[in-house]
């Protein structure tokens, strides 16, 4: 309610959140796809979301495994933490922890190609031109949607474009609870900002979260996350 | 002498750099090249060689302008820092400050190549493969070393196989003064690393060092690059 609410803001912690007892996954960060020993592919993803997330499911009791590529954010207290580079890598550590997992939230920016070969020593300069040929990489959040006891699934979709129609694509397709979507348009925000602003869908239903510090916004986000996940448990 | 070397080992300082004076050009870290608002191709590099190299010449009393890629390491203190994300960027930075430059340090990762086409929105994942195609970057070093009144010019090469020989023929085709190689094979140092070991040449000689701290390896290399930019004014 509304009480709880400013409390939950002029506190810094949303008392409504209680997650005790409970499992949740998180994936952080980019992918790096190498091309060659030197070269590799990504996208741009400071990790500060999903560290952030991590940080507010710890603080509402959750056991927390945050599985993490590489960024230079410090984990958060009380969290595990694997490390990862590439998708597949990724993948793996998710396997791996997601039959404990109640709800998985994937914040990774992960990489949807890798290069179709992997050179073993440097590609050299040669022509002025170079073309490269990618295949896909495995798609974590929809593989993990797709188990036969599948955790309360929750992805993010980073659009530059039809925001509201690639999130609801994104949430059907995939099989997923949950989609925050964010435009990475708006300047000042997403990406390596501190700040963000989020449009989540549901099956019936939408909320608009932020403009906010990711914190308070990872906060707010768990917390519906908490509603949605407690209303389908119920049902 | 031996003397002057063992007290720099000891007191941590190479005694006999003095820089005083002189300023020094340094670029750093990797270059990021965008393929669309969210992917990007890029190189290892964490920029910990070249704020190394940075934070010694300050040290020796040079006026220190570092032009660095998106790193997490942070800047040492007495040197100006100009941040950029592409080959471009990185180039148009450097050739603003090479006239005033007496020495130029190339220690950053650039991107040999870029996407050929921008994307100005978000790739969509559509066929089981993506073939891309990229273009030359501008090759800063050869440009530094090309011009009428160039600084005193140094390069890294970063190989994973007849290190030697591509140092060597770096050296000639770029007309550098001084190439340092490092080998990026040998697990444990170079990259991510606070170690590394490196092989240098120019024109009539060679020398190793290393292996050892960044920071360690950072001073000699000063102390190196001095000793043969000062025999190099006087002929």
């Amino acid at each position: 309610d509304i009480v709880d609410h400013l409390l939950g803001d002029c506190t810094g912690q949303d008392q409504a959140t209680d997650l005790q007892g409970k499992t949740i996954l998180i994936t952080a960060g980019p992918t790096r796809e190498p091309l060659d020993p030197v070269r590799y592919i990504s996208n741009h993803s400071s990790g500060k979301m999903g560290y952030a997330m991590a940080a507010a499911a710890a603080d509402a009791g959750a056991n927390v495994v945050l599985v993490s590529g590489p960024v230079s954010v410090r984990p958060p207290a009380g969290v595990d933490v694997m490390r990862v580079e590439t998708a597949q890598q990724m993948l793996d550590a998710v396997m791996q922890h997601v039959k404990a997992a109640d709800i998985f939230i994937a914040t990774a920016a992960v990489a949807d190609y890798k290069a179709k070969v992997l050179e073993n020593n440097k590609i050299k300069k040669k022509g002025d031109e170079l073309t490269l040929t990618f295949v896909k990489n495995p798609d974590i959040l929809k593989e993990v949607a797709a188990l036969p006891d599948a955790p309360f699934a929750v992805g993010f979709a980073a659009e530059s474009q039809n925001l509201a129609h690639y999130a609801k694509s994104k949430l059907e397709k995939k099989k997923l609870a949950m989609v925050a979507a964010n435009d990475i348009t708006t300047s000042g925000l997403g990406f390596n900002s501190d700040y963000n602003a989020l449009h989540v869908f549901w099956e019936n239903g939408d909320k608009q979260l932020g403009p906010a510090p990711k914190t308070q916004l990872a906060r707010e986000l768990l917390s519906l996350i908490d509603e949605r996940y407690k209303n389908k448990s119920s049902n």
